[in-house]
């Protein structure tokens, strides 16, 4: 089951580790009492939403209208587009709707709200969401904040459908203990739900409340008020979530297989054939306990080589080296000979994933399966 | 002229900048009396390096195979591949220049020249390179290091065709006065020529001695001994390279058009929906004397808006904010409003090129062209 004959650079997914955080998601959402609508963006890839969706997730989210398009026409019709809409880009939405998608569209401001009601020629309705800041990362509306109740009325009063209020408490990747975690998760739940109460007590009905991180959906302790849960990277999870504390370095599904092309001797570095363009130029990891560099490396086998990481990358090369005195001396074209080939593991797998058109899918009954992913806009 | 109509985020492409750039880059090696074989690693673009060639470039240089297969199946035949080669790639190479591609490949060890030569069976001659370590930032042997020597005799003992030594001064790219380029553009070339001499002393023919980098080519004062220069990023050129100090601004040919999707008022920030996936992750300017985040901002035409940078983004988000205190004062939301149309110029155009399929080219007779771009391994 090793994939010797891969030309490299290529991404490796391991389906086991990937089944298992599926599973292990849904399972403790599940017993949360709340749905999860996954965030397809991490893979961009329809088999693997079709796993999730297998393991019991409901709906999708996304974060482009291209990602809305290609997993309609692959079945997915339960649409979240999770960021805020403009005007220019609501002939598409409407466009996808009248095709049979349920596409719900993202607001925080009066002005996007109106606008959106404004653009519902022909009687069409367009469903919407208030975006909430519920941790003063990006975008939203804070919850005690008059605005929130001026965007939900200049909604319904527009015509509009208000389905609900979300939140992303993207914050939470900035979380180092347990602690901090599970307070963060109740940072997000209790002001969304703060949010949603505030527009019903306003006299507006508001059916979902939806949130979601990786971290914090892996923290909450409850979820009281809470309809919908969204996460993304926990699907393939990488080094930031390890750093982060919320998965371990063997949950980690996704890799990027490499081969050796040479060594610099006396500065103990081994060359390869994966760079920036294949890692991606993500150093998620350098505010962290650990910093892997560009990844962490491990053999053809995915089995960890403990302390070695990718140092450092060009576009096409990836510098590898030992990191704060670890690694045993021995020489390191003897040890990684020139054709050898290893496995990186990555900062961020959104961003690693990115840089390549296909998976190469480990540990299906049939072999090695190439699964395709999409990118661009 | 203003791509009013196109969906954002995407790229434009400037021609007339970049024809300028390819132009500026051909008439100063001309001059210098060198070839230029430009690296197309930064388009990855067929119409992109006709221009080079119709400009006079000779040969291209890539970094994967995909490239060179690209590019010989679009008629460019004279391919060196700047990435050490390993035994796994041969039958690609053989293959591509069995259809008829002069394709160089590259080593820096005996182990690679030795299995080079080992795979030359049924009478094929492998055309290589040695590369030469320059500047100590990644692969390559030293020119004073005897195992140059042995690697030649490898590949010339071994039957394969020693084309000659290459060398790339990446650490230029750490420079930041004009003596400081020319001096790192002499090391470059001195050392360069040292080691042809090197092997030309030991008895073996090095016709060719390739050089290159987008600030030593655009800084040296003479390339003696030198035949060819490499460079890649100056038909673009970018905000990394206008802080080496090797061209304006306005020399910047890429761009990504973005569109306004909210505001945080109190903290003065515009959002867009243009984030890391459009700009890559690339943060190239952070060491530099200025830092422009992940990108510099331009009005819709292309007019910078001097101290507005990408502060900040998320995967399909960015976060527009004054640097250093500048900025008027006046409310971002006014300024620039929901539906606003933005252009962001890149740190690194290599890295932002490579998260587009397409570039959208203004300033043709036919008005918004859209060109191809390839990406993958």
């Amino acid at each position: 089951m090793t994939p010797m004959n891969l030309p490299t650079p290529c991404a490796l997914l391991d389906l086991q580790r990937m089944q298992n955080n599926i599973q292990h998601m849904q399972t403790r959402l599940s017993g949360l009492g709340v749905r999860l609508r996954p965030h397809v963006k991490t893979a961009k890839s329809v088999p693997v939403a079709r796993l999730q969706q297998q393991a019991g997730s409901q709906g999708i989210t996304v974060s482009t209208l291209k990602e809305a398009q290609v997993f309609f026409d692959a079945g997915f019709d339960d649409v979240l587009y999770a960021v805020c809409i403009t005007p220019d880009k609501l002939p598409a939405v409407r466009a996808l709707r009248e095709r049979g998608c349920r596409l719900t569209v993202l607001v925080d401001s009066v002005a996007a709200a109106t606008s959106l009601a404004a653009a519902q020629h022909d009687g069409h309705v367009f469903d919407a969401m208030i975006e909430i800041d519920t941790d003063g990362h990006r975008a939203g509306i804070t919850p005690d904040n008059p605005v929130l109740l001026d965007v939900g009325r200049a909604l319904v009063q527009g015509g509009a459908h208000l389905k609900g209020v979300m939140t992303h408490a993207g914050a939470s990747y900035e979380c180092r203990t347990p602690h901090a975690l599970q307070a963060m998760a109740e940072q997000e739940r209790s002001r969304c739900v703060q949010a949603a109460t505030a527009l019903r007590q306003a006299g507006m009905a508001c059916p979902e409340v939806s949130v979601g991180s990786t971290p914090t959906a892996l923290s909450a302790v409850h979820l009281e008020g809470v309809t919908e849960v969204r996460a993304g990277v926990y699907v393939f999870h990488d080094l930031v979530m390890h750093g982060v504390g919320v998965c371990r370095i063997d949950d980690i599904a996704l890799s990027v297989l490499c081969t050796v092309i040479g060594h610099q001797a006396e500065k103990g570095w081994v060359l390869v054939d994966a760079g920036w363009m294949a890692m991606s130029r993500d150093r998620g990891t350098q505010a962290q306990a650990v910093d892997f560099g560009y990844g962490a490396v491990c053999d053809e086998q995915g089995q960890l080589i403990n302390g070695l990481v990718m140092s450092g990358a060009n576009q096409e090369h990836g510098i590898l080296s030992w990191r704060d005195g670890l690694g045993d001396g021995a020489p390191m074209s003897q040890r990684f000979p020139i054709g050898k080939r290893l496995r990186i593991l990555p900062n961020h797998a959104c961003a690693t994933a990115a840089q390549f058109p296909v998976y190469q899918v480990l540990g299906a009954a049939e072999g090695v399966q190439e699964w395709t992913r999409f990118s661009g806009w």
